[in-house]
């Protein structure tokens, strides 16, 4: 396993300290338990998977940042098993293994934010991350090394840690922002603010919980609320914001550079997940404009990403703009097929509902045989529009997760 | 290719012929063109897919039943060519097609039924079809072997031709049902009254077109509304129902044995259409209860027919019931997860929202390498319920998708 650092040390928040072990939750003995541990309580906001059926440390974590007014000490995440349908046992097994990390950091048990990732439905065993708790304290460290052990033990079917991070002058201060992700499958993520997709962020900033909560909503919307690789809104997905204020540099809610460096980050590490998706050959950004309204565009958007016939008709390089057309037809939008337009890139493929009179079969293929390529739609009705990212369906994600007991 | 008739004498419903012809619209060579031809004007029920995209025949084939309140002489079908998104081209082409067939047949241009299915976005070559009229017309007979290649000639990825038939005594007189439909991909019908599934039913009863239409709602209702394959809706659905007379039997809305027939017919070409899905090796019967509505209960079972996650734990034959739980969560339905259990087949798997304490995993496994399964799921909520049949998700899907250009 290459444990290269995947940050340097100007690009960590100060304020946080990280390590990961092997706790002996994935079948594999990879490492599977990680914790970030702040000096002082740490700002929260978190937003949550809004599937009915959640994995029980997003009760309790939920809960946690209520009690705590949205101060966090210690994130405890394992990797293997999700703890989710897993019904009281799961919540006290997860409330264990909380009780256990703030008695070791010193802390309240309400300021230990828990996640989970893995399979569904099988009972956590509690005794495994909370008898790694010692040897997670010994090694510790506000260094690249542990940033980059945490990043990679929360990993599941991804094939690479994913981290993006940012930073930013305020007010002569320097501020500094790093996330880290988990995620390939079962990518849908659908989070509203009280998603198995897990996002850590990190800032150094100064900045109150309530601002953190808008600034969260903000960026996610427009990044996570905005992928998917197989249309499946996990039980567990997560996305934690912490601000240690350790630069002592303030940011209100207002603070558009900060803003922006926090959805950059977000989009970075949305793409990746996409880029990263089980199995798939073909990272695809649709551009919806043209819509009846901004959600109109991402029905049409999240239509096209789910229909298996147009992913696996990119997964053949195929450009049969035909399925396009009817998964446009059936999401629900009062579209007008006469006024759609379909370009793939540059090239015009579909003119007012119909085939463009000059069609270029081959270099439409050829466009298509890239890694990354845009769809582009314009319904010709309104100003609604959307970016979003998706995937092709390849016969390696049915393998993968056809492959009993994933 | 194997020409056998698929149905006896006795199961062919009097006043109808039948005969297909290979037009050349098929790269493949093979049949391609099937018509069917009343005696006398029959009465005609229709219902058709509510993708918003819709094909060239669709439109064409409402307005024509409308212009001539449900009366129809001649039903036109080719396989190769959807006909869809091809604009004002599309539909004067389909018009052609209809006129040509009406001038042979002698008959009202709108008492001509067409149908197409096949590629999306390409050109209906109208002059193949018109030029196989005059073979139609010489081969047209009401026997088992010509109703068996009109059955064949509609089929595009279909590995088998779809039929069934039925016959009940109404006042001492005999009268005969018998149905034939294709499809295997873009298979979510969404049939809405006034689905690229062709479904065409033929009976000798006497009934109103008013009256065929309410039996024909009903019907489909419970059958072709209630499968999925891939959950793309097509731009061509289409169910018709036509009924001769030529028995003489008066079948009116109240008549529960002629609803009964007709269901059951539909039912079983709606199971023939699952079972032939493409490169699937599961067919699966959802049973949904104690869902707060019946609606609800069709929700929920389409979210899980719907997710890739579970369709190819199917394919794996791996009793990962978290998956499930996750489709079921995010369906939208207001679920109690404490409340849901879950069996496959006799052997319960979840007993409110967790493992059952006796979890016999290989039993489960053993029960899921069947072809047939049955999935059953209680809420726990209400008295809602619903059955609806899928199946499972291959790489075979894959590949028969991703064959640029299928």
């Amino acid at each position: 396993m290459n444990d290269s650092p995947l940050v340097t040390s100007e690009a960590l928040p100060l304020g946080f300290r990280f390590a990961a072990v092997k706790a002996g939750i994935k079948p594999s003995g990879k490492p599977d338990f990680a914790v970030a541990v702040t000096d002082s309580p740490a700002s929260a906001a978190a937003m949550f998977t809004s599937n009915r059926v959640v994995a029980a440390p997003v009760t309790v974590g939920r809960r946690h940042l209520q009690h705590s007014a949205g101060r966090v000490r210690v994130v405890a995440v394992n990797a293997g098993n999700a703890n989710c349908a897993t019904g009281q046992i799961g919540i006290d097994a997860c409330v264990k293994v909380c009780s256990a990390a703030a008695e070791l950091f010193q802390c309240d048990g309400d300021e230990v934010f828990p996640s989970s990732t893995g399979i569904i439905g099988v009972p956590l065993p509690a005794e495994k991350p909370i008898a790694a708790l010692p040897q997670i304290a010994a090694e510790l460290d506000a260094t690249p090394e542990r940033f980059s052990q945490f990043a990679r033990a929360i990993m599941t079917t991804d094939t690479r840690p994913k981290v993006a991070h940012a930073s930013l002058q305020v007010d002569g201060k320097q501020v500094r922002l790093a996330g880290v992700c988990k995620g390939a499958g079962m990518i849908h993520p659908q989070l509203v603010p009280h998603a198995t997709m897990l996002v850590y962020l990190f800032t150094d900033a100064v900045i109150e919980p309530s601002v953190l909560n808008t600034l969260l909503q903000q960026s996610t919307e427009v990044s996570f609320n905005r992928i998917s690789i197989d249309g499946d809104t996990s039980t567990n997905d997560t996305v934690l914001l912490l601000a240690s204020g350790a630069s002592g540099a303030q940011v209100g809610e207002g603070h558009a550079a900060f803003r922006e460096a926090l959805t950059n980050v977000c989009i970075s590490l949305a793409r990746q997940i996409v880029d990263d998706g089980e199995g798939i050959t073909h990272v695809v950004e649709l551009q919806i404009e043209g819509a009846p309204t901004d959600r109109d565009a991402l029905t049409v958007a999240k239509a096209i990403a789910h229909s298996p016939l147009v992913k696996t008709a990119w997964a053949g390089c195929d450009p049969n703009w035909g399925r396009l057309m009817a998964a446009i037809g059936y999401s629900g939008v009062a579209i007008d097929p006469d006024r759609i337009n379909i370009w793939f890139g540059e090239q015009q493929i579909c003119s007012n509902g119909g085939r463009v009179a000059n069609f270029d079969e081959a270099a439409a293929h050829a466009y298509l045989k890239q890694r990354e390529f845009v769809v582009r739609i314009d319904l010709g009705i309104g100003t609604g529009s959307c970016r979003f990212w998706t995937t092709d369906l390849t016969a390696e994600y049915v393998s993968i997760n056809a492959d009993y007991s994933s």
